[in-house]
């Protein structure tokens, strides 16, 4: 097993820094020597306060040091294909944001690229992770509910990002639901076959300027005869809501509550306790456990958990929501190679 | 107010069966006097049992009889407008369960001559009278979650019906969806604009033969701006599973839940509560509580809350629905005048 | 079967009203055919609000009336061993609210004169009659978490009573904590062997006039080996809250909980539901069930399932609390014979 | 602010060896030095597991090292005074696990000691950090459940220790209860004025053989007027069971569940989630963010939150609770120097 793993975080806004503080203090085995971003002396700011080597204001300094492992991507979205391109061929492993790509033909040449490379890529889908949703991952291989028949899932924003954000977002399916469409593939354990998206402004008139809705519902049909419908919203203004559910023959499973601390408070006003605000709040686990996995794949020199091909399925059937969105119609999936849903 | 209205229950199958114990004990004002129902002698039982007067095998036997003032129509759903034109015609005040016919123009028809008599017509739509929802309407009207955009429903039965049952039952959205079309249009106080709905065959292979899915997702539109979606299933083989939520600008609602009795056990294998097995468990209450209602209106000469109007508009839903499902297609609802939602 | 128990209702306080609300229109095979309440024109209202056909300001009226079966006593606890004395020597079968009465010797001496007499008596805990805790004695019968070995009680008022209530209850231990030691009883299937009772006054200053607490425990232990403990409190200003717990060799069972309606309101100041405001909500279905139980008994001319044994029983219990309490000692039982715990 | 605090872990037991992997990986501004353990060659192994600089088998050797800055003792109770007594003599913070002694006028000396020296001192009071009990710290100090007036608490073991460890344990109020007397003094910022306690053996009868219980009640009351009750168990058979509650004038608080992932499963048989199953898993977070605390303190030389006064006012709360158990007689404290309770 290799002893250290030598890694760059490049793009060091909300996600980036995350990474960047597990990377220093909370994951066996790595070893955080550069970090990068553009913007006034952040990049300077994070490397002092973690005690990093390194760091430059432009990330493809990255690239050029022969002394690193990997390079974790959380710069915009639109940058992913390149920053990954270039990580290909500087031979650095991969941790990428989600989406892999904004676009289906970069991302099947990523695959291809990443193929015919000698390094590992994990997306950072890490709903997966999170121990709720790997209890019930663990729960339906054992059996417990029978086979899974049907999905039902559920990602609500407290608030509505603001029109720039939405605008280069991608749009609600590319945006969030792609979180669930990853997270069902993962707990059917298998592929979507048809797909009808439908949504709606409620509450946020701009949105509709980038043909994009706050509130939005996916029906999708799986490979093995299953089915599923997934909610996005950002109009959940009571906070971060979170929940999945997986039907099987024998049962069903309901992950996730927005219940945050284990506290109840009863008064006259009836019984409460505290929501989760939002997802640093609720994936704060998850994001540190993904690490904690894509450090140890690279250590024992093994395939990440969640692959650049899991990133490229997920995207595609975001991109095909949206196709069905804007048409009214389904839209089938080729039958394409089964991925590493499990 | 007058003292007491007396009445005859048609039809004495698992419903009407019920309908009859709790006038017979439970409402307040009511005196069962006529009991009817064509197969062999179960209506000669039902009366001794319950120490009714009079009891017959024929149905149009009771619209003879002077002394009766409503008529509780629990026949099969193909007699339903045969029956509610017979009571309009005899003078009757009528009671039907849902839905109120299987066709458009009948129903039509029915709110039309009910509009032109003086009787009063309340539809079993139980669930506005269930103590959750009907709390959770209170809940709305108080402006607890501010102004309502999103409603979320999800009906389940614990098996699928026999072929022979889902051959006459009209489908998923005419027999199971419809109960979440009516309390949609309540809770959410708004008529439904367009429908899209998509279904699949996932645990039962006989549906097929009659067009019909075993598990089912339609997304509404309201006239108020807001939307929805509601699920209904046939395959939760874990209990009878009925969930309602409501989204507003400043909050959310959920009802209902699948805990049975309000203990919890805890063992080695962990906490366990029991779960509703079916739904004469889950409305219990609410099937004496509707009839406390409708009695109530015939002794206080009011219009019931639940009336034909809103029969005939979840009917409307259910059928545009079936036909979303089968041509894949949006369907718009013409706007219609304002029922009594509230 | 007899086919009607003709019943009388005296006192028509809170409790008696109910009784005879749920003797003239829920109970099956009950007949409400005269109350007695000394106050004002109350038995008179009461008599036309619900039909009745006699009514007295005289409750001894009602023993003089042949044509009666049975007697609700609902009067001040004062007057409990006079009201069933009397009714003995009537003839007339007995429901009697707890405690049976407030004297040890009395007790005795009721005890007696039943078990020469052709009276059946049953006293008002109610709380065995509860859905929650008789689904817990099905399931601790069922073996589901073993041999009980503790049992954990709480009880709490929302408010501290007046003074002069307080000054006439008997205090906490024989007005509040009885119904858990009944309820131990029957839950644990053992007698009380001995008693420590410890309590303070956190609130409500007056209550040291009269020797009472606001807040007391309770620590049992059974002849069968466990043990136990019990809260009593006036100090829930939050709502009424009722919860048992049996702790058993493979398992435990949790009951109760404050929640009233099946609804979660979920709003930036986090998740809600209402919570149980008082007894009558709390145990409104227990109250008519037990009333239905009570007449079914005297129909079928069996014992009724908690008897003038079970109300001696509680009433020791609470009695020794006090004396506990008082001297800062342990109290022990003598072994006595076993009642009807089942 | 000083950078680095170096560490020495002394006896790697189960908490030790916790402790030690915190420091080595979890813990900003720590740096463990020194492992120490007598045991086989554990010390050898933990330090080369965690890339530890020394390790040596007698743990007195640690503190000749001038090159270290606080010591973390986890070694057997018994030990506890004599590690005390030399890390202040050789001028090392301490972290020590409770009870700080078994013995008071132990517990009284070391107080003078480290009042007279420059050391800081923190008890392993762990649960003062869990994200539940720290959230209804704030929640109390926040006003919004009123003045605090009752506490109550459960701390159930899933499985009773060996004799061998119930012989050395101190026994139920000092091995288990205490936890629950320093959270009480914690959560109603008032110290213990007096102390009822009563316990059986319900399952385990070699306990007898040790004058211990398996099941146990603490009544305390507190100089601030209010009140509480406190069970330990070694009988919880399903699991791990910590529940706390704070009653105040305004409404309550309650603490704790006995669920471990955010998970339910619904099958036939009912809805069930698992169950923490032991402590480790209860409290995992809690151990880090104590230690994270502890050298937080050190670097910012300020005292701990949860200091060697603490640790002796629990430890007289559990002596006099045994002393209570053993007589059967009510204990009084006199009133002490107010320690840290916030």
């Amino acid at each position: 097993m290799k002893e250290q793993i030598r890694c760059a975080v490049l793009g060091l806004g909300r996600l980036g820094s995350w990474h960047a503080e597990n990377l220093a203090s909370k994951v066996p085995g790595a070893e955080l020597v550069y970090v990068a971003d553009p913007s006034g002396n952040v990049a300077e700011e994070v490397a002092r306060e973690l005690g990093v080597e390194k760091w430059t204001k432009n990330p493809n300094d990255v690239f050029q040091e022969a002394d690193i492992d990997a390079v974790i991507i959380a710069t915009p979205t639109s940058t992913h294909g390149d920053m990954i391109k270039k990580a290909i061929a500087a031979g650095k492993h991969i941790f990428v944001e989600k989406p892999i790509t904004q676009d289906l033909s970069e991302a099947n040449e990523i695959v291809q690229l990443i193929e015919n490379s000698d390094v590992f890529c994990q997306v950072g889908f890490m709903r997966r992770y999170d121990p709720a949703y790997a209890e019930a991952k663990k729960r339906i291989l054992a059996g417990d509910i029978g086979k899974p028949i049907y999905f039902k899932g559920v990602s609500r924003d407290p608030v509505a990002p603001s029109p720039e954000y939405v605008k280069n977002s991608g749009g609600m399916f590319l945006d969030m639901s792609i979180h669930d469409y990853d997270i069902a593939r993962f707990l059917m354990d298998s592929e979507v076959k048809s797909i009808v998206a439908n949504g709606s402004v409620l509450v946020n008139p701009f949105m509709k300027e980038f043909n994009d809705v706050d509130q939005a519902i996916t029906y999708l049909t799986f490979e093995s005869g299953a089915a599923g419908d997934i909610e996005g919203s950002r109009n959940a203004h009571y906070g971060y809501d979170i929940r999945g559910e997986v039907i099987g023959t024998e049962g069903t499973i309901l992950i996730g509550s927005v219940k945050n601390h284990d506290i109840k408070v009863l008064t006259k006003k009836g019984s409460t306790h505290d929501i989760v605000p939002d997802f640093p709040t609720r994936f704060k686990d998850a994001y540190v456990i993904e690490m904690i996995d894509f450090i140890d794949s690279l250590r024992k020199n093994r395939t990440p958990k969640v692959t650049e091909i899991d990133g490229k399925a997920a995207l595609e059937i975001a991109l095909k929501a949206k196709e069905s969105f804007e048409t009214g119609q389904m839209v089938h999936l080729d039958t394409h190679e089964k991925a590493s849903v499990l």
